[in-house]
């Protein structure tokens, strides 16, 4: 199974919204198949691995890790009648899968071909191995992830804006790898105004590739209550290779949709809350599209939106060996604060890395916060 | 000279405002005395080590890591001139000593008396041992340690002023170590009101001392420009061990000067600057006294006044894994942010490690960046 795991991380960044799966085919104790789901829309992990053991995989046992599917609504057919027919005699997975359509479904369908069925090994492996995918199924929306440039007490623009740069070049770089990563980006008009960023994947999406291939580009999704956007954006040009979204509400001026449409970009109206483009259906209507993972770059109003409906998953900082100052200078998540120091969150599994001259501190938000907190 | 200075460092957080300074006797190629200096008030290492060395001294090398003194204004007579009486042959120092009385006259005076006089070994590393006492003695003011307990975003207290606890009973504890290595402790009258601090140190001064032996305390220090200091705080009580020295303005009521005199509290008023206490000739004044460290641990208000004035000389933030957010939560250093970016204060010598749950930041604030910002 560790060997599954393993050759299941080789999909990471790829897979998406799939899971990352690895499996192994054992006869007479030795392998005689082993492969990982490479990309969404191609071969599931197990039927590789079948396929490689061809006949010696009657009888053998399979290591799997995540439950095999057994429905039919996605790209790919359904993996158990294929494990059924090469006549394993045993299926060892890590997980079930958390989709509703399988849950335990795929494993019952096994036992009942006479297959002898495990579940559980390295479970929390795999389980944290496909916590972006284990998010989505569940909940409908992206794993979200809330990163920013910023200085040691907590600042990512002073009072006037100013946030070029905070962070080395090498944290910038980093930055851009982990754009690579996920499904798409999330930015407010706010940021496009003041920064015109491009918000493209500029470096290889994998350390170690050196060839500059033109790498796969997220989403660029805007949230942008009113269209205030400028047309002359670098998010708009119609020479980029990566597509925008702008997310914005009923209330904005038609003919500014009309325009943007017009230049071939995708609007999303929703209904207002509070004035603004609601966060919670803005990332369930994300989800619905096969966004299971989404990376914040937002500014201190847009991060603490989101951080209020507790639609945070995981924080990534890079925090720079600079002391700024000042109470109005602009904190990395904004608006009002709690009304007692309980309703702090605290990280879990806390990493801390150096990243060029930069620190980058990488924590999780636990789930009881999240919930506590909608 | 390596063993000179860690004998020199067996004399931490007792020699202030006194350096920290060893010395070894070196005759025929052994080891004829060692010391270091114990104490402000007790005799200086070169002295003791000359005394064990007795007349092996004749002839020998003295490896001191400072200048030996040469001047009368203070408590102990002047060392040279022993140095001289005991005939050494060659005297081999790491750094001058930077008191503007001594600074080089102590090696003239040796070289007169025809001994041979080298300078500069292991520098760089006495230096760095005696940073405070080097501040200390050429402005006049104490090193300032700016000191606080904040989360991941910067902050050290919501909105409402709540902050215990942000940091674990750990770094509260190593805070205490650290206030029982400094001279004198400072906060605003607005931490005193808030949470009635009690500024002592209750933890054994050194790491390894576990007997509980009544420890020295530093001066507590409250900087309170209208003397609104409730007469029931704590670091007002006549039971604690501890001195404390009370910062106000002129424009103080005179009445509540005399209360609190009569009191037994020293009240130290000062001409105002912009309405509050004028933090540089307090921190002369303090440097009068002979204070040397100071430790503030104050609110956003009192850190950004001694920030903004570039009085701030090392910070050491405890940093907890907690996301407050919140524009409007307590930034460690208040008031308003720099004008531009390239105004924040990169520190040097980053230093980060974890103590209980939490981080300590540990930087120094680059000698430019203060100058550059008075």
């Amino acid at each position: 199974m560790g060997l599954a795991l393993r050759l299941a991380t080789r999909g990471k960044g790829r897979t998406s919204p799939n899971p990352m799966v690895g499996a192994v085919v054992v006869s007479g104790g030795r392998i005689v198949g082993r492969a990982y789901h490479r990309k969404a829309g191609e071969p599931h992990a197990e039927v590789l691995a079948l396929h490689q053991a061809g006949p010696r995989a009657r009888g053998a046992t399979l290591y799997l890790t995540l439950e095999p599917c057994c429905h039919h609504a996605k790209r790919t057919p359904p993996c158990v009648p294929l494990l059924i027919a090469a006549q394993l005699r045993r299926v060892v997975v890590a997980m079930k899968d958390p989709n509703p359509s399988v849950h335990g479904r795929g494993l019952q369908a096994l036992r009942r071909a006479g297959i002898s069925v495990s579940v559980g090994c390295l479970e929390e492996e795999a389980t944290a191995l496909n916590r972006i995918y284990c998010h989505w199924v569940t909940t409908g929306r992206p794993w979200v992830i809330l990163k920013a440039g910023m200085t040691l007490d907590g600042k990512i623009a002073t009072a006037r804006g100013e946030s070029q740069w905070i962070t080395s070049p090498e944290a910038r770089r980093e930055a851009h790898r982990l754009r690579g990563e996920v499904d798409a980006i999330l930015v407010g008009v706010g940021t496009v105004q003041a920064d015109d960023p491009k918000l493209t994947v500029r470096v290889p999406r994998r350390a170690g590739m050196t060839d500059m291939v033109r790498p796969w580009q997220p989403l660029r999704v805007i949230a942008d209550s009113n269209l205030t956007i400028p047309s002359t954006a670098a998010v708009l040009s119609r020479r980029s290779l990566a597509k925008t979204l702008i997310a914005t509400t009923t209330k904005a001026p038609l003919r500014r949709v009309r325009n943007l449409r017009n230049a071939g970009i995708e609007v999303l109206p929703l209904e207002p809350q509070q004035g603004r483009v609601p966060m919670g259906n803005l990332l369930r209507e994300l989800g619905r599209r096969g966004i299971a993972s989404l990376l914040v770059e937002g500014g201190g109003t847009l991060n603490a939106a989101l951080w209020k409906e507790g639609l945070v998953n995981e924080v990534r900082l890079f925090v720079s060996p600079l002391l700024l100052g000042g109470q109005d200078a602009k904190s990395v998540i904004g608006g009002a604060s709690p009304a007692r120091l309980a309703d702090a969150v605290k990280l879990q599994g806390l990493r801390v890395r150096q990243v060029g001259s930069d620190f980058l501190v990488q924590g999780l938000v636990p789930p009881q916060s999240t919930s506590r907190r909608h």
